[in-house]
């Protein structure tokens, strides 16, 4: 999978990205690939990571502080941990020229455009969006120029938004392969919930229940988890400062799909112990036709065991 | 990954397998990739399978009915859905020969080992196995020679077993590549319990769960999936008939491992309403370390995303 040529001119100016992890990294790597930006602007907290960045060629400038980033800045993409919004809106805020348009890359967008709000100044543009792309991988290091290839990217615009600096953040996300999206921010949480969230809390959950279990040994689980078990330790090694973000900020909508998810398992809970057969199999039969699905939308591919090596 | 060249010579004279699916249909390509078998004979309960065998080479006999297939075996592998395997059981029994090993490749082992005694008859060795290894295909078509080469295979002799029938067992699993090793039938069916049978529980369930919100439409749930959802479809695309068979075959087992992972996804709830980040982060560290283990051994790929194509 590449992506098209660079552009004959930049979509933006000044492009500032905060927080060079997986995200900002592949950010950087698409706007370098396709010269989206006339300059590409990064800041990190993290000395080590500001370093590699300029290693890594990734950006035209790294500052020294956000204030110094995000000067003259076009377009602004947090990509910190949903946690660390406010604070570094907080010190970007009093910077911005007017007309700068901040995004970001939360997986919760409520949380986040509240926490914008209260902190960016009158004349800035806040128009939050979420990138639904990631591997389990985390830092500077991991991002790459395809990440967001064939992937759909939600922008959540609040009431009132200015048009213009939406349909810039749409063209941005095009030009780097995304197919883009709107919706609310509340409807973005709810699916996002379903969708993302409440499937990497039960990843991690049971991974957490086998590693705790007195009467199988830790080896044995590790030995065996070609049975199924190891498709879930992919989701259940993303990044734990992310992911604790991602429940704090978007806790009712986990909690209600999470309400859901329990009561249907205890059904089926009940359904193994009264020997229900014929209820088992309606379900597994149902579940087949949603993954054929995301194989026709080319979300997912059709490769046995996700093309894991077998031959 | 390759199978090594054909032996010199076989292990095993007439190699029976009785139902052609995935695994069934492995272990005629690998037992013919390596020369494991004098004859290699196969029965499947469908005529369209019985075919297929035919077109595909898998088999140098295919017999029109169980009692053809099994005459003057030296190793019957029975191939069929847990809940399958008294039936067959009964229709062999009285037709095999006095010294004949017969195992299975079942996820289930003491409801099968039961099933098994229940109808063969004295002087035939009973040695029940399980090959932790698969793919979300099923049929005749979909398996593969290399489907067992660094996997576990699991052999569960009864008490009292003959050393040589089981030796016999270990030389052909490993001769298809396999690592083997040999439990009680109730301690493989704890172990499989929380390596296989809840984590394609969990993910039926979520997958049933999205397709029935109200909230969030099926192409919502379909377009956004690559968040995490998409990582519980494949096994959830597995074949319902056997599935269902091992959940009312493993219930005992199933429902203290679900026990134990609704108590936990309960706690984790409970951190998200009362948002203790640190106990969310603490757990989310903890099992990151897991999957770099299952990758140390082997069991997994390190590519970002399964090794999904990006680039």
């Amino acid at each position: 999978m590449v992506l098209d040529p660079p552009l004959a001119s930049p979509i933006v100016g000044r492009l500032v990205v905060i927080g060079v992890g997986l995200i900002g990294s592949s950010i950087l790597h698409a706007a370098r690939a396709r010269g989206l930006a006339g300059t590409r602007v990064a800041y990190d907290a993290s000395p080590a990571v500001r370093e590699r960045v300029l290693a890594l060629g990734l950006a035209d400038l790294v500052a020294a502080t956000p204030e110094q980033a995000v000067r003259d800045a076009d377009i602004v993409i947090l990509c910190v941990p949903v946690g660390a919004m406010g604070a570094v809106a907080k010190e970007i805020g009093p910077h911005l020229k007017q007309g700068a348009i901040v995004s970001d890359v939360g997986s919760v967008k409520g949380a986040v455009l509240s926490a914008l709000r209260a902190h960016l100044p009158e004349g800035v543009h806040i128009i939050p969006g979420h990138p639904v792309a990631g591997t389990e991988y985390s830092g500077p290091d991991s991002g790459f120029a395809t990440l967001f290839k064939n992937r759909w990217s939600i922008l959540t615009p609040p009431e009132g938004a200015d048009p213009a600096a939406v349909a810039k953040l749409v063209e941005l996300w095009s030009a780097m392969g995304a197919n883009v999206e709107t919706m609310t921010a509340d409807h973005h949480d709810l699916v996002l919930a379903i969708t993302s969230h409440v499937p990497h809390l039960i990843a991690y959950n049971i991974v957490g229940t086998a590693a705790d279990l007195e009467t199988v040994t830790q080896s044995e689980v590790i030995k065996y988890s070609a049975g199924g078990f190891r498709d879930f330790t992919r989701i259940a090694a993303s990044d734990p400062t992310m992911w604790r973000d991602v429940f704090l900020n978007n806790r009712e909508a986990v909690l209600e799909v999470l309400g859901r998810f329990t009561e249907d398992l205890i059904a089926l809970q009940r359904s193994i112990r009264w020997a229900e057969g014929d209820k088992l199999f309606d379900l597994f039969t149902r579940t087949r036709a949603i993954r054929r699905s995301i194989i026709e939308i080319g979300q997912e591919t059709a490769a046995p065991d996700f093309g894991r090596a077998h031959d």
